[in-house]
This record gives C-alpha cells, structure tokens and sequence, in this order.
C-alpha cells in the first residue's frame, strides 16, 4: 500500500471538469476557457470528524515550472462541504488545476479554545497545545501565552498565512485550455472568392465585410480543383469546359491541399490578402476538407491512403444510392495510417506557417475522432492560437465528442431550430448542461450547403429574424453570403439546397442591392461589440412569454454589469404580441422596480416595471435587443436612467 | 504513441459508473447490486461517417480468468448512438465490466447493397467485396454469390455469430460489487440485550423478533465496559456501583472489541444466540464502535494510538464545551497508523469468524474515509457476504462517500424529515440522483440516541404513521424497540433524547402491553416480503395528491409485475382527505382504466378509475399499502380483479 493512511482530508468533484472518458488515448480532455475569462473552481471537501479545513487551488500553464496557488474559501452556508476559487488565466495554452487541501489545525484548535473560554473551562492544557502550534508555525509565540493572545484575530491571520500543510491531500490535476476571445466569441462570413475573381480581388471587399462587422472572413477551399468527374451548374454529371468544378473536389496536377488554384492567384497573392484583412480587423479563415479529387497528388504518390476495391478502382465517397465520383474519401484504416495522420496534420501546419490562425473543418464527423485529437493537438503546440470550428453537421453525441477532443466551435442544429420552443430547448442543452465546458455553439442560419425551409418560404423577414436569433443566441455566428444579406431563397426544388449554386458557377453579387440586411447584420455586429453579455454563452437564461412564438432571453457579463435582453418574434408573417413574464433577479433588478428598457436595434426606450410587461412585434422589426438601464436618480418631477 | 489509429471507434460514457475520485487509493469506487437485480449497462458507441457498429458487454467475477459477454443492442431512434445490455450477475464479489464495439463490415456493407440493388445500379463489385467479407468470417460463403445470397437473413445472422472484431475498441472496465440481497432489502431490529438478561435470555426473545418480521437483530456492543469515569443514569457523570455504564465506552480488564461482557456470557453463548437466531431466519448484527474506555486493553499495549496532551494525559473525546471523559478516540494521525488500521480490520474479521455478516458500524464519520475504504475491502476479501451500515448522521456529501468507499447502507436523515414534501425531495434526492448506484438508504424512525421531535410529541398515531413510511419508501429500515413499538416517547427535557435512556441503565419491557404496535409492523414486515416492489429503492415514484399533508408513491419490482401504492397521512392530529393525481404509466396502467386498488394494510378493496381519486386517511389508521389489481375479466355483470 503506497498511502498515507494520517491524510485524513478527502477531495471530492473537483470541478469543472470533461467527464473522463475511456477514450482511444486515455487522455482526459479539457475544459474550455478563454484568456479574460475566470475559471471558478469547487471541489467538495471532506473530512472525518469536526476540524477546520483549508484549501487552496494550484494551478500551472504548460510552461510554468511550479504551481501558483489561490486560496479556497467555503460556499456558505447552503452549500455544507463545497469550497470555491476563482483564477484568472492570463495566457493562452494548456493549463492544468488542482486542490490541495489539509487540515486547520490552529483552526480547530482555536475554535475549541474559544468555546471552553465561554464556557469557563480551565484551558491551561490547552493553551499549552496552542502554543506549540503557534510556534512551529511562526518560529515564534506571543508572551505570555495566555486565552487573550491565543484568541487574537492577527495571530489568527499570521497563522492563515503560514500554513502547516501537514499530511495535506492532493487532487489529481484537470485540463484546462485556454484560447483567445476570438474562440469564445466571433462573427463569420463566408465568401466564394472566386465569384469576386482572384484573391487580389477579394481585398477589395474587405471594407464592406468589415462594414458588416465580421472578425473572420472564412474561404471554402482555394486549392486546385480536380478534373475527373468534375460537376457542372447545379451539381449535374458532367461539367462544361468552362464550369469551375467544386471547390471541395480538392486537388489537380498543380496540386494538392498546400497549393493554390491558380484562377486564385499565388501564395504572395495570398499573403497580401491576409494582410489586407488584418488592417481591417478581420482574419482569413480556411476551410479545410480533408477528401481528394481523383487528379490529387496523393493518389499517384499515396495509393495505400485510400480504398482500392476489387476491381482496382478507388472507391469513390458515397452515400449509398448516391455517388460523389469526383471525391475520394481517405482511408484511415491503412496501415500506413501514422503517415497519413501526419499529412493531413501538415496542412494545418502549412497554412499556419502562411498566417491563418482559423480554421472550419469539413466535416469533421466522417474521418476518425481520434485522429482529430492528435491533429489539433499538434497544431496547438506549435500555434497556440489556432482556433478551430467543426462542421459537425450530426448527431448531437457525436457533435459533443468532436468539441471534447479539441475543437474550440462547432456548427449546430441551430439552422433547423425554428420554433420559441425548439430554441429554447435547444440551447438549454448547449448552455445549461455539462457541454457548456467544452462545447461552443456557432449559429449559422444558413451555409452554401444548406438553404433552409423556413429561409426558402418566409422572405425577407425570416432573414432578419434568423440573423438576429443567431447573432444573440449564442457568442459566435456565421452566415454565408453575400447570398445571406440579399436574402436568396430559390431552392433546387423540394431540397434545401440552393438553386444554381455558387458551389458549382460563379455569381456576380450586387452588394448594392437596396432589400440587402446589410445595414441591421452591421448593426446586431456593432451591438455585440459593444456588449460583452453578448460575448458569452453560459450566462443565456429564458424568460416566460404567453405568445408561444415570442422567444424572450437575456445574457449577462460574466465580469460586468452589462446586461441584454431580447425579444424575438419568430413569426415571420404575423405581428406577434403579448406579456413577458421576466426573472428580475437573473435580470440584476430587484422585485418590483422601474427600470427603462433601451432597444439597441431600433432606438426606442421604454419605462417598465416589474416582471409581467408587454411586448408587440411586427414581423418586418422582429426583434429587440434591449439595454436594461436602472433609474439613476429623480429630480424635479424626471428620471433619469443610467 | 501507443494507440492504433484504426481503431474508430469511440465508446463514451458506459454506465453505470460511481464518479472517478481522487481519492487516496485512486480507484473507482464500486457500483453496488444484489445477486438477482439486473445490471443494465448503456454505452454511447461514436464512430466517423455511417458505417454500422456491434458491440457486448463483457464482465467477470473477480475469481474469474476468462470474460462473459452479452451483445448490446441500441436504445432506439429516441437515443442516437446509446446502446444497451442487460447482465445478470449470479455471484457475490467484485465483479468488473468494460464495453468492446466495432464496426461491423458485413452490416455496413449489406445495408449499401441493398439501397443499391434498390436503385439497381450494378453491385458486381460490391459483391466481389462482399463474398470477401463473408469467406473471411465463415471460412467459405454461399455460391453463386448473387445478390439474393448475399441479402439473405440466415446469413446476415450467421456473420453476426462470427463477428470480425478488427479494430475493436475497448473501454477501460468499471468496478461493480455484488452483494447477498439483505443488503439491498432488510428489516433491523436493535434491542439491548442486558434489559433482558444475558445472551442466552435473548434467544427467549427470539420469537418475538420473529413473529415482528426483522431479519436482522442487531445488539449494541457487548463488550466490556470501562469503569474509569462510568456514566450514570441519564448519562449522569458518576455512576452508582450497580450502574451499569454505556456499552459504547468499550474495555476493560476483562478485554476489549473482541471480548464479550461477562454479564452476557460467553463465547460459546453468543454461538448459541447466533445459531437459534438462524433458526428464525434472522441473523445478528453487531455494533462496532471505534473508541476505547480509559481501561480497554490497547490504552496501555498501544498507547501511541492516542493523543497525548502536554500533559501527559490522554485526550478523551470532546465536541467543545462538552467532554465525554469515559471515551478515548483513536489517533489515526499516529505514525503506527498502519498497525491501528490491522486491528481495527481485526475487529471485523474477528466477529466475522464467529458467525456474524452484519456489521453496524458507530459514527463511521469521525474516522477517515480512507481507513474505511481500506477495511470494508480487506472484509469482504474473506468474508463477502459481510454486510456493513453506516451511521452516517452527517452532512450529505459525507454520507454519500462513506457509502462510496463501501458501506452496503447508510442511516439518513429521515429521522427529521416530517412533512410530505420533505420526505418527497429526500427521497428523490437519494432515489433518483447518481448516487443511487452506490448509497442505499436505511431509515431508523427512532435509535437509541434520537427520540426525535415529532415522536415526542404526536403519541401513537406518529409511531404508526413513521413505521409505515419507513418501511415502505426505502427497502431497508429498522427501529431501536422495543421502545419503539411500545411508543415511548418520554424525552430529557428539551433534548431529543429519551428520559432514562436504556443506553445507561437497565430496563424491563412489556412486550405484551396492549398498546404495542407489534401487529402492525409485523404486518409492514409481512407485506414487505411478500411484495418485491418494496424490496427495491430505484423505482420508488411520487404521485400528486392536492393536500400538503398526503404523500403519494408507487414502488415497481424491477424485475416482475408488483406495484404497489402507498397513500400515507402525514398529520398525526387530522384527518386529512384530497384527490390524487396518479400516475397511471409509472403504475403500468392505461389512462381511463379501471382498476381495483386493494389495501394490504387494512383491507379493504376500492374501484378506482384514472389518475384522479379521492382519499381519506383518520390519523389512527395514517397509511394505505395498496397493491394494484387489473381487471381480469368480467362475467354476468360481475368483474374479476387479479
């Protein structure tokens, strides 16, 4: 038995923590936490019998030679055995925590003391016992050492302060990852640079997506496009001799998943547009699909990475009935799989090493979650402030296990989420469940693959409504345009696809265009900036309403008094209309108060007064995103609001 | 790395689990079953992309070389990607149990067969694959090897019998103990043996216990008691020369915990007390106390296994101002820590040897978890029929670890849970939270040292009411008599404690008084054995009732068709009268049936239809046990109930 047997103190739940997991590695995974955000640590502290505690939290980022600690306080009364701490995480990368906790002995002694002093015991024996401990710990004692000096507060906080760890219990050390804000909060959107020419181009939109707001401009792949079965206009068999194929059918003789397609430009061309971005505030996000065109290098220089079937054809991706010819799926169930890991890796590492620093993973959920895992494990040591989000267009277990091996966001179900009652639900169970810890939801109303029902059928209101809900709902949101703003709904008819797809051709967009959302997505962009509640998913809570298409929810700043409510009316044909019934207290308001609400969005303000008030949306202005000001003062018959 | 990357899939989160702790010993803790309860043991199987999965669960007793299986199959379409198995585990021990899944090839590849032959398109390579497939596992396949062949069932069941596990990935496995079904489900029973004479007097007492329906007879130690600071009556601090001092101040020179009081025999006495118990099917319990009289053996063997105060003295017990001179704690901070915890063990094993399996064990809460942990387990090594019940009347997160290390069942604090929305939230916290895999509560209405609040107070009616609950929400009770039959409820004044406590003198009881509840809770006992639904605590269920007062919940045998229902009037003074809200689904009925609740306490037979019913309970008869009996069939205007 290797134990210790006299540690008597029993640390139990540390938390927050990634359940563990039996995973192909063994690695517990780790909680999610960006830089300026507070990691508030608890562990349940036991001990036998009645003696004080102490406990502190350790915690040390990979770098870090030893451990910093903080100090853990108990969580009151309602909460018997749980302590609490909070850190602050100043740099990015792996961190990992830990509580160590022992036994107070002076603690405990001197709250024995005290009540036999009140109960006029002789306390000689024990003063005695005080003074020992007092000086193994001080080199020191008061004198003399009587009831008066031993019950002392500064004594009691010199001691606090020099604390015998004797036989003190030490808990496993947890996880922590921590990225930059930008994985805790950002706005996408996703371009065809083609249909704008070359990537020199693309610079000159950069004002406008920067008008818009947007921190990351995210390109579908720029490789090389394959020849072999390459697709023509709406995703029809054969392609014209002019038709620019898809971008996802990736690689051709001028090659592979590191090169450029030269319609696109060069790697200056490329490294000028990164630049270009950066003097507006806005990042190049890549998108990276790990499938290979039949003209990719790797199939004439790596036959083994993919399946050759009996006939000595390559098995072409399907999903059977369909055929996808033009792509070829990895096989990662070569032998030659380490190689394989390492390439793919590589392609993280090359456009890393060119400046990117996100990227969107194309379906993550059809290449080996263990594979993730190493992937962007390794890319993180290298650049630590990549980030990544996971097109985990699937099953919601699925989705939450691609988060807990590493991805920093993830695509959801949001894009089919379109009743009060099914946002509500669904982001419960992304905020307000263990998921929160590593999983962080970007809401996409729509994407070159998906034109929703509900975008196809309910015009331009469903557009701002669905920018709204994303863009509030949770800290980070994407659309795909320019097609979102202007507000294209011709489906390929029965499918949520779009019709002649900028996948397959190329579209001359008019940015100009007088029904685009432009203006009210530079707005929702502006109010996010401003607004750190809105950075932040956990602190999401909903609130009653009796019209069951009306969606009521505030967030609040984690670190600040900022608070924002929203009123959505997710009715896009009909004026919805009816009362709130809110939670003052989540709201920071206390019962009964007046308190005025400002709407960000549409600049009205309005004086209400407790929990039930009344709400009317017109499905053209279907929303609100109010400020909540608290009276500041009244002076001659007015208030003033804060 | 270690890892092989073709293994793809990913098998999260089998359950059940007790949480990973860091505790001291870092192991997982046991999820706890009784020989006869079923395990069902669910897994959430990933893998990238669609292929099909298989998957068992295999398991093995400790005393087992090779592992059992049982093939899981999914939840269904409600729970994407959760599998299922059931296990039976026929042994008591340490059993184990870990998930195997892989991709199964045969399924995957058949299920794009037939959408192929479906949409016939040409499948003669899918077939070339196919026959591969089938040779591999078989050792031959069906010729011609045509669709038909290929789509058929006795072949798609034969590869499920020979499945391919390549790549298999296999969960890490998850500790389970077994134990007799009297830890799951038992009746206690605890009478001090000196009212009645000696040992060999109890046996006299035997019928009594008997014809009451207890399993269990436990006595409070009977040990030697010191005679160094003896208590007297009413726990008085000098005793009279004929006192005969608390049990619990354990040794003297006639020896300590392995001894037994000379005023209660011998040895050979207690063989005898343990063999005619056996013969009412009852066995013994004893109480161990970890604490020392000033004149138990190990004071002056072992006198490193105390405090010693500067003084010189030894530290006898204290909860500051009180003292408690007749009791030494042990020092389980000694540095011969190791030796203490081998005697301590000792005690068990001891007891164990001559016949005993039940252990309850005394304030468990002031020694270290760790040694608990380190004891129950070295018990069981040899004796794994030992049962152990903690007095855990502690703070929750303290019960629910001394029960994770190993207690079989816990005391709780339904002794001070009264009205019925109190017991309600109590019981579902320990029902129906994660810490029903691992605490299995036992409620004491009454012990020795709790004459709570309410028995003082509500006379007879109480008792009733008290016993019914206690036996009927949890599967194990017991009751400190027969005080507690005879409804004593004399307190020391304003303490909850009783006048003329049997803890430090003798007394001498009426068994036969005519206002002993004695038929009732022979009753309680009767239908508890006699109902499986009331052996079990998982399915324990709340049902609505419209007065605050009547508590309303149902018990399912997990394993069979018993339910039962019981109907319970929390206020001793009143009658209390309301409409329940029934459950009819968690009671295994349709709506709007009819169906006749028949009540085991008094009974009588009711005609109920629905969910909504009336009931009145007279606070002298507070309580109904009704089984529930489904209308068999109905002949000449007659209708036949089960």
């Amino acid at each position: 038995m290797e134990i210790d047997g006299r540690r008597r103190v029993v640390v139990v739940a540390v938390r927050p923590v990634v359940d563990v997991e039996p995973s192909l590695t063994n690695t517990r995974h780790a909680v999610k936490r960006t830089i300026g955000e507070r990691l508030r640590v608890e562990a349940d502290l036991l001990v036998d019998g009645h003696d004080r505690l102490a406990a502190v939290v350790q915690f040390r980022h990979a770098d870090d030679q030893g451990w910093s600690e903080v100090r853990m306080a108990p969580a009151g009364p309602h909460w018997p055995d749980r302590w609490i701490a909070e850190l602050r995480l100043p740099k990015i990368g792996r961190w990992e925590y830990r509580v160590e906790a022992w036994v107070d002995r002076f603690a405990t002694w001197r709250h024995g003391l005290a009540r036999k002093v009140d109960a006029k015991q002789d306390v000689t024996v024990e003063l005695q016992l005080g003074e020992r401990l007092v000086t193994a710990a001080l080199g020191r004692s008061p004198q003399p050492f009587d009831a008066a000096a031993a019950l002392d507060d500064g004594l009691a906080r010199a001691m606090t302060e020099h604390p015998q760890r004797t036989h003190a219990t030490l808990s496993a050390p947890l996880p922590l990852l921590v990225e930059r804000p930008r994985a805790r909060a950002s706005a996408w959107y996703e371009l065809f640079p083609r249909s704008f020419g070359t990537l020199r181009d693309v610079i000159g939109v950069l004002p406008y997506v920067a008008e818009l707001g947007f921190d990351i401009l995210y390109l579908p792949p720029i490789h090389p496009i394959g020849r072999a079965f390459r697709k023509g206009p709406n995703n029809s068999l054969t392609a014209g001799p002019n038709d620019p194929g898809s971008p996802w059918a990736i690689g051709g003789p001028e090659g592979g998943h590191d090169a450029i397609h030269p319609a696109l430009g060069t790697l200056d061309d490329f490294a000028a547009l990164v630049a270009a971005a950066a003097q507006h505030g806005i990042e190049i996000a890549l998108d990276i699909a790990f499938q290979a065109s039949p003209d990719h290098p790797w199939v004439t220089q790596h036959p083994d990475w993919f399946v050759r079937r009996p006939d000595g054809s390559i098995q072409y991706a399907e999903n059977p009935p369909k055929k996808y010819q033009d792509v070829y799926p990895f096989d990662f169930e070569t032998a030659d799989w380490k190689a394989l890991w390492d390439a793919l890796t590589g392609v993280f590492l090359v456009w890393a090493e060119r400046g990117v620093r996100a990227f969107r993973v194309d379906n993550p959920h059809t290449k080996p979650i263990a594979f993730w895992e190493y992937a962007l494990a390794r890319v993180r040591a290298k650049y630590p402030d990549a980030i990544f989000l996971s097109e985990a267009f699937t099953r919601p277990l699925l989705l939450h296990e691609l988060a807990r091996v590493g991805f920093s966001q993830s695509y959801t179900y949001f894009t089919w989420r379109t009743t009060a009652a099914e946002l509500r639900a669904y982001c419960e169970q992304l905020t307000q469940t263990p998921v929160v810890e590593y999983v962080r939801p970007n809401f996409w109303p729509n994407t070159p693959d998906i034109l929703p029902e509900h975008l196809q059928l309910g015009g331009r209101n469903v557009f701002a409504q669905r920018a709204i809900l994303a863009a509030t709902l949770t800290a980070n949101w994407g659309i795909y345009g320019p097609a979102y703003e202007l507000c294209v709904a011709a489906p390929v008819p029965g499918k949520e696809e779009y019709a002649d797809s900028e996948k397959y051709q190329l579209h001359r967009w008019d940015l100009a265009a007088p029904h685009s959302l432009r203006a009210l997505i530079a707005h929702l962009n502006r109010v996010r900036r401003e607004h750190p509640a809105l950075q932040h998913d956990r602190t999401l809570r909903f609130h009653r309403s009796d019209n069951d298409a009306i969606l009521c929810y505030s967030k609040r700043d984690p670190d600040g008094d900022d608070v924002v409510l929203c009123v959505v009316n997710t009715d896009p044909f009909h004026v919805r209309a009816g009362w709130l019934e809110l939670d003052l207290a989540t709201l920071g308001l206390a019962p009964d108060t007046t308190f005025q609400v400002h709407d960000l969005l549409g600049g009205g303000r309005y004086l209400w007064h407790g929990a039930r008030n009344y709400i009317e949306l017109p499905p053209e202005a279907p929303g609100h995103i109010f400020a909540i000001r608290r009276r500041s003062h009244r002076e001659e018959g007015f208030e003033y609001y804060l």
